[in-house]
């Protein structure tokens, strides 16, 4: 069983937007063991659409069309699966009633064009949408003599998301044959993409029934890996055969093997082991503090602490002596050092991390180069100190900057 | 004239890998003016890719196909588009003489199936790769008695990006008729989606050659303007225009017309000003300062500040007196005036930034419900506070947040 996913509309054809649902499609898609072979985007031209949507039905099982099932003159799904498809349009007396009834409760007169919201291709079922004014539509037919499943979507996130999950898995799974996956994430901290594939590679292609995909993610390499099996046990066992096989490779460069970000994995650490943590950071800008703060309740263990971009906070706010800014440069051992340890006793907490780099583009020097940069840790006994030197733009070197220190934190509570 | 662009690779079909060079690509084309009428991905089986590759050219004027240029068995672009042209494929001497001195150089010795990558389409015009060891091509043929345009780019963005700005801009303005193309980009601070598009809508619709995009991004609105006409003077004429009524609607929202970023602007507002700029936020948890410092350069005018997470940072960075805290809660109107002033007069700088608020999803209350947020800016003279209930997600919540107070600066320093 394969698929083929169309996004629709003359929006995603612009330099400026992008279909990302397919993303999410793809994933309760391969849940049910069905691979989404093709994606296309196209417009709002009616024969364009027609002609994309034939050639779909042509080569997949599943067709999942996204977008156009709007009131306006631009929304042409339904007629054009219809169309492609040799099959009628019928208008819904249900769906009309609900429209009214929709826009009456919103006291707003229904404009007409809204009611070719309510055709329905005939044999299809309807999908409700409580998030929005055009329903979805699920459909099992014939084409060139070969049985299809079309299914029509709206094209917002908010709405195809639930849509997807509550009214067509469902379906799906009692229409597909039977399937077992499993899946499995591990993340690993700070190592560069070519080596972690020249690491991982022996290892995954030995298990070639296993779905192996690399990902390079601002600092971190995620290793998704995903296995078939008649039940999901098995399929899980495998999975997690080669996880524990890829965990001995990249040992304690491992944070994580159920999903979780690198932020999440120091929060856990910092309440298992009942510390908190505050922050102070130069080059990352804030960076640091808002990935930990991205994280719901993080405030059970962050406390805060100080954006030390001028030389002057890194000693009004985090007590560094000027002294020793003067002597060794604000981008230094000791200055890194005397950060996370000045923060963490003015914050008054556990754990206290300092960072100062050059994140460029200008400031370099010879001595000092733009990527140069001190990340140090302290939890009053001693302070661990990591002095790197990153590739790539600016937003690049924060970006592992940036993991670099959260890492530290989590080695040092591990 | 119109294109597709056909992105090959198994794993742009999985759930966590998508095209973004062909937004990059779309930008290029339509500066030409050429639209992109299609997107296709498909995987690197063969009979999928050829098949792929003829519907393309069965609906494009030029097809731009990226990926799969490679040395594994994987890579069969080259292949595949021979095959659908019905043109032979010519091993080039240059190429394989410069693969091998590629190699020679690295002192490894070149496996034989690098020399697949030396394969050229007949009458193809090779593009040289500087970053890669892929040459892309470059091909007018025919195809169902139309010529075609026909492109093969390596995948990834730092090889394809200068390569199309290098090597086939300037080819396809010699073969395109000449065109005149110009844009505009109006960023538009804090109204929602749907106001925006209410408010311009009346106002763009009215020139219908002038191809308008709206888009909503982190509390901005993005209008994206683009017209043509027979000489550049002339559509600019046109979108300066329309540009200019658009902002008489929009008044004081507008912050940019040339595409700078919210930050940007603020970095030149403060610059012009002679003045600079010191944060205290809370709920926004670092995201102002690194918004501010993603900029470069910025530390000729971000001092820095403090992430006052918790209530005693609050005191003890920010200089907020804990009796007001009390008094009136950490999330509130008095708290985000004191820590205006209070960061201001710690890092000694013109301007001051307070934020605080409840970011969710735990921690709202009736009177204070999950959203609520209040941003203050002080000068030494007034501290202005805006009090705003945003919708949406703890992310959400936070990105507007910070759009507020980076445009309550833009506004004091107008």
């Amino acid at each position: 069983m394969n698929a083929e996913i169309v996004a629709i509309g003359s929006e995603l054809l612009t330099a400026f937007k992008q279909d990302t649902n397919s993303l999410f499609l793809t994933a309760k898609l391969n849940e049910l063991g069905v691979n989404v072979d093709f994606k296309t985007v196209v417009g709002d031209r009616r024969t364009d659409l027609v002609s994309a949507i034939r050639i779909a039905l042509s080569r997949a099982d599943i067709v999942v069309l996204m977008g156009g099932l709007g009131p306006t003159e631009d929304d042409l799904t339904r007629e054009a699966t219809a169309d492609a498809l040799g099959l009628e349009l019928k208008r819904d007396p249900e769906i009309s009633a609900w429209l009214y009834a929709r826009f009456a409760s919103r006291r707003i007169k229904m404009a007409e064009n809204n009611l070719k919201q309510a055709d329905v291709i005939a044999g299809a079922e309807v999908l409700k949408n409580p998030r929005g004014s055009a329903p979805g539509q699920f459909l099992q037919t014939e084409f060139q003599g070969k049985l299809k499943i079309v299914i029509l979507l709206p094209g917002p996130p908010r709405e195809i998301h639930p849509m997807f999950e509550e009214q067509c898995m469902e379906r799906l799974r009692k229409i597909l044959p039977e399937r077992h996956i499993a899946t499995r994430v591990l993340k690993i901290a700070l190592i560069p993409e070519s080596e972690a594939d020249r690491r991982a590679a022996p290892i995954y292609t030995k298990w070639p029934d296993i779905e192996t995909t690399i990902l390079a993610h601002r600092g971190e390499i995620h290793l998704h890996l995903r296995a078939q099996a008649h039940t999901l046990a098995k399929a899980q066992e495998k999975v997690d055969a080669l996880t524990s096989q890829l965990e001995d490779e990249f040992d304690d460069t491992v944070f994580s093997t159920r999903g979780e970000t690198l932020e999440q994995i120091v929060g856990y650490y910092l309440q298992m082991r009942n510390a908190n943590l505050s922050v102070a950071e130069s080059c990352t800008g804030g960076m640091i503090s808002q990935r930990i703060t991205s994280v719901p309740g993080s405030s059970r263990y962050f406390v805060g602490g100080a954006v030390v971009y001028d030389n002057s906070l890194k000693s009004g706010l985090a007590d560094v002596s000027p002294i020793l800014i003067q002597q060794h440069g604000a981008v230094s051992r000791e200055v890194a050092t005397a950060l996370a340890e000045g923060i963490r006793k003015r914050c008054n907490t556990s754990l206290g991390i300092g960072v100062t780099g050059i994140a460029g583009p200008g400031g370099g020097t010879e001595e000092k180069p733009v990527g140069l940069v001190f990340h140090a840790v302290a939890d009053g006994n001693s302070t661990d100190v990591i002095e790197r030197r990153f590739p790539g733009d600016r937003d690049l070197i924060r970006q592992w900057a940036t993991a670099q220190a959260l890492d530290m934190v989590r080695r040092k509570l591990r």
